[in-house]
């Protein structure tokens, strides 16, 4: 929703290898993101939990996320100390359970054995970083880089730098964390829970309560969320929708309107439900009732299939998140080298087979490929598909890795024939043989298309 | 995400006229999402504001909404008492601003002009129902019924009945309510603020003290929540994500491991920040940056393509809002008269034209519709388009209507040949040619088609 903003270059500051220290939840999502996106990884756990499990839905996910060729993946080492998971690494991600004095200690160690020019993250939920840096000897190269779950999807990561951060350590870790595709947000003031934190540890505050007192059960507080708020949450967040429901008036007349519900008694915030073991018994029912006796991995997929769907629906629009992924997308397509492009599972149709109009779309991709290198002025003129002749030789299915070949079949004064191939390994899937022709914009006619053009297409012949 | 329920027959429980008490933000989007469904809406209102407004923004959504038929518009008639409005309705909504006395008055005369078997209904944020009912001569037919902004596409709507409310009151809302596109939530349990202002109220509280405090601006925080946990908030809500955050090890564990953080300093909801001139000054010129300039219109119209994309999004893995979204489409299709298919937003690629591949899969779909009338047995075999030519003569826009005609062209023992063509108005946009050949499931290889289905072919040539 925000105002466009250039196109960043994620490649370029994309590290080469990075030290991660824990693979719980968030350690492995940390280590899925980086090999995807083509980074090494270099893992401490002393006991190493699921980041095989994490990796394989992030794979999953990405398959279906993107058609942008991702590069090839990167190593990940499995290291038995700090100072080999950190040795060669240009940025550490430490994502240790959250303990003052183990992240203080292990982010102490990885300064010790880091090279001088690395940068040292902490992944805390809203741990002070003044706090976590104090016993580092280069505590100016540490900052809190704190994701969300699942890290290889949400593209939100907080910075907040303590006392001793260089500006310099927070611009380089926005500068990596963009890199893989995420949306940094620098939190300029040192609070406990930074910004993100407070707001969700205020909605789960209230959630509590309302199971507490019996009001509602945890499916029907997640339905309150996800057919209302939640969608507007996923675009727009609070303020931007509060100023439209104001209305021309603005911000002001809303404050007065909504202001003094503020003091009615709407929430029961002013006080923590105790954890008793009513309460305790009572959620974990109810959330069992809510997964229906669906396994954590099951839940795992349909979260991520939905985010991917949430995601792919703002990029079209070009919103918020969906903004972030466009901008991660378009640096793929810069990059070198390339995975083949896969068929995507948004490709299939009721009938579980890709559906016909998805070739012409691939062919489509091609010729739009090839008129990127003719040096076309679009305020002048464009070629314009005006016949295709598709033919399906083979059936194509969801994941299959295909490309796609274009020969310049003909070429004249206002006309461009062309005849593409969809490959599969050796296998032809299928052809299009199309006729473009060129098209002035200022008229909307048919008209001869520039020389200079003509010898570029001539070239490719 | 919930298991799969049974679709729901919005048509069938559809009001014919529903009243609606007040023309506000609320008033106006109710009666933007009852016009739209076909339903006639009688709207009392004394200072009638901004209904046209909201009107064009809803059906400039639901045409990138979905590609479903939309009954024929509802008529929209101006009442200037509230008589007038409840007259020969079926269900009346009001939507008065939050004072308890004014909705009371106007409740009570809805309920003595209403008919004997309408229901009515009130739009309040969280006013108790058993207080806005007390003066009713018949409380049995009034239950709370409230709905998120946008009205016309956020499908949550809360019910909430009084001491007096009967229970087949609260029924009769529901399928209302669901036969205009809603999902109905059951508040069971009578309290200030229903579920989800609560949850609202406490994120927003906490959003205001983050802005009294300094820590960040209102642009930071719509941020930290729209790139992050928003997104999941779409899906899940918060009690699934958390569950599946536990991992295996499932809630309790989740509880023992994030329990304490509720004791720790990441709120300030002990109390209400004071809203002075200084926070009200600084609220208003950061909502000023953070709108860039961008009118209401502007940003409600990037809120509502964002939703629909999100809507669209969560359609396709069929989950939370967007089963919702295909409920009602599944119910619109059975249902006549139908308007004419309209080009939406999504078949338009980053030069701003509609995609060839989407032309394709007009044609595409308008074989599949002729294939459903064979009584093909897809166990046995199907017709697969083997190829396909297709001519482009004239550009089609995002919103026209249009529509496909389709002739038999040839039929053999294992070959049809359909001519489709894509006509707007009387104009002929594009054609295709195809070819599909009958394949046999078992041998994967063509075969020769059902004599029966043959036969039906032969009649519709």
């Amino acid at each position: 929703m925000a105002p466009a903003s250039p196109t960043p270059e994620p490649t370029s500051d994309r590290p080469r290898a990075v030290g991660l220290l824990g693979g719980g939840v968030i350690g492995a999502g940390w280590a899925a993101r980086f090999l995807l996106n083509g980074v090494d990884v270099q893992l401490y756990d002393p006991t190493p939990s699921s980041v095989d499990d994490v990796l394989a839905n992030a794979r999953r996910a990405y398959a279906r996320l993107t058609l942008a060729p991702l590069p090839v993946e990167g190593t990940l080492v499995m290291c038995t100390s700090v100072e080999d998971a950190v040795g060669g690494v240009e940025l550490v991600q430490e994502s240790a359970p959250e303990d003052l004095e183990l992240k203080r200690a292990l982010l102490a160690d990885a300064d010790r054995y880091a090279a001088g020019d690395a940068i040292v993250c902490s992944s805390t939920s809203g741990l002070r970083p003044t706090e976590l840096q104090s016993a580092m000897a280069r505590p100016d190269r540490f900052v809190v880089g704190h994701p969300f779950n699942p890290v290889y999807l949400l593209p939100l990561v907080e910075l907040c730098g303590g006392d001793a951060t260089s500006p310099k350590t927070i611009e380089r870790a926005a500068a990596a964390y963009r890199s893989v595709g995420m949306r940094p947000l620098h939190v300029r003031t040192e609070i406990d829970g930074f910004v993100a934190d407070r707001l969700l540890e205020a909605l789960w505050r209230e959630a509590l309560w309302l199971v507490n007192d019996g009001v509602a059960t945890v499916e029907e507080i997640d339905d309150a969320i996800r057919y209302g708020a939640g969608l507007r949450w996923a675009c727009m967040g609070t303020f931007l929708t509060y100023r439209i429901a104001g209305g021309e008036a603005g911000m002001r007349h809303f404050m007065a309107q909504f202001g003094p519900a503020l003091a009615w008694p709407w929430t029961k915030l002013m006080d923590v439900p105790e954890l008793t073991d009513d309460l305790l018994d009572r959620l974990v029912a109810e959330s069992d009732t809510q997964a229906a006796g669906r396994s954590i991995r099951e839940l795992e997929r349909a979260r991520d299939d939905a985010l991917v769907a949430i995601l792919q629906g703002l990029r079209g629009v070009e919103t918020g998140a969906g903004e972030t992924l466009l901008a991660w997308e378009r640096g793929l397509l810069g990059a070198a080298p390339r995975s083949p492009r896969r068929v995507p599972a948004s490709w299939v149709d009721y009938n579980g087979h890709v559906h016909e109009s998805r070739y012409l779309q691939a062919f489509s991709d091609a010729t739009d490929a090839l008129l990127g290198r003719l040096g076309l002025d679009p305020a002048v003129g464009s070629y314009f598909t005006v016949e295709t002749h598709l033919r399906h030789l083979l059936p194509l299915h969801a994941g299959d890795a295909f490309h796609v070949t274009t020969e310049v079949a003909g070429v004249d004064e206002k006309r461009l024939r062309l005849s593409h191939t969809l490959h599969r390994d050796s296998d032809v899937v299928a052809t299009a043989d199309q006729t473009l022709v060129h098209v002035d914009v200022a008229s909307g006619r048919a008209a001869p298309v520039d020389q200079a053009v003509r010898e570029r297409v001539e070239q490719l012949r």
